[in-house]
């Protein structure tokens, strides 16, 4: 009996987009079952935002019934601002995760590009581009908030590969 | 017949300690119906503690059924880091107020210094014993967490007073 494939979901919070990505892997390559973003309309009040972001993470966990999900650590922000912004929609993903009952993964920015492109420094638009050639994506991932999401979600996988074999 | 009193309930987020207190007024005076504070333990992952708070809060206000939520506008923290610590604590009490379908009103710190003590520039003593005397507690209303929450729905209770007589 072949093991069940791995799913893991990425995610990317945040108040006016939050990327997701959806990642399995067969016959040791990588797949992208699904990917996208859960988007809340500047118009809404914030926690009518935050209610859109936890339904639409609730359902999509339903549906890919993830063996983990995967957020990255966030230490730093531009600036204090911004850093609350982040946070409101990261504590509802994050809240959200456990509800659900899935298992959290957490991964430094550095970690993330490291385990896409081999190099911690790499720019949005290289780690886009290896997301689309480690998952043979005829495209780009797009918009940059679901790419990232596939680049977190491929850093667990890759990670999890690595360590105990998943 | 009397029109029921307003209740009002402020909360004051954090992951640590999110406050809370439970106003209303009767015969022209304020009363705390309830006032203290939901702490989650340090040896907790983050998403557990975020579910500590979103249960407790949701308890709470099914306990209360609060006309209003008041909660502090934040615009500022001493840093990136404690924004975004703050921030998902303060996203998850939003998503619940949102959630329990409770008004939600926003009040920046300076004007719930100013509702309860007359003074923006009040320290947290003086608005502990403000809120004290406004209350007609025995003794200062303890930890800051539960006092600073009370401050906040002192502060809606008077802005709704002057404004629509409620």
């Amino acid at each position: 009996m072949t093991p069940k494939s791995p799913v893991v979901m990425g995610v990317d919070p945040g108040t006016a987009t939050t990327g997701f990505g959806v990642v399995t892997e067969r016959e040791g390559s990588l797949h992208a079952l699904a990917y996208g973003i859960i988007t809340t309309p500047a118009t809404e009040s914030l926690p009518a935002r935050l209610v859109t972001i936890h339904e639409a993470l609730t359902g999509l966990i339903a549906q890919h019934r993830p063996d983990a999900v995967a957020v990255e650590e966030l230490f730093f922000a531009r600036n204090a601002r911004s850093a609350l912004a982040v946070g409101h929609a990261r504590g509802v993903v994050l809240l959200t995760i456990a509800q659900a009952g899935a298992s959290l993964f957490q991964y430094k920015p550095a970690e993330v590009k490291q385990a896409v492109s081999g190099y911690g420094g790499a720019d949005k638009r290289q780690v886009q581009e290896m997301v689309r050639l480690l998952l043979n994506l005829d495209d780009l991932p797009r918009p940059d908030d679901a790419a990232d999401a596939l680049a977190i979600a491929i850093c667990h996988m890759h990670s999890r590969m690595v360590g105990i074999g998943y």
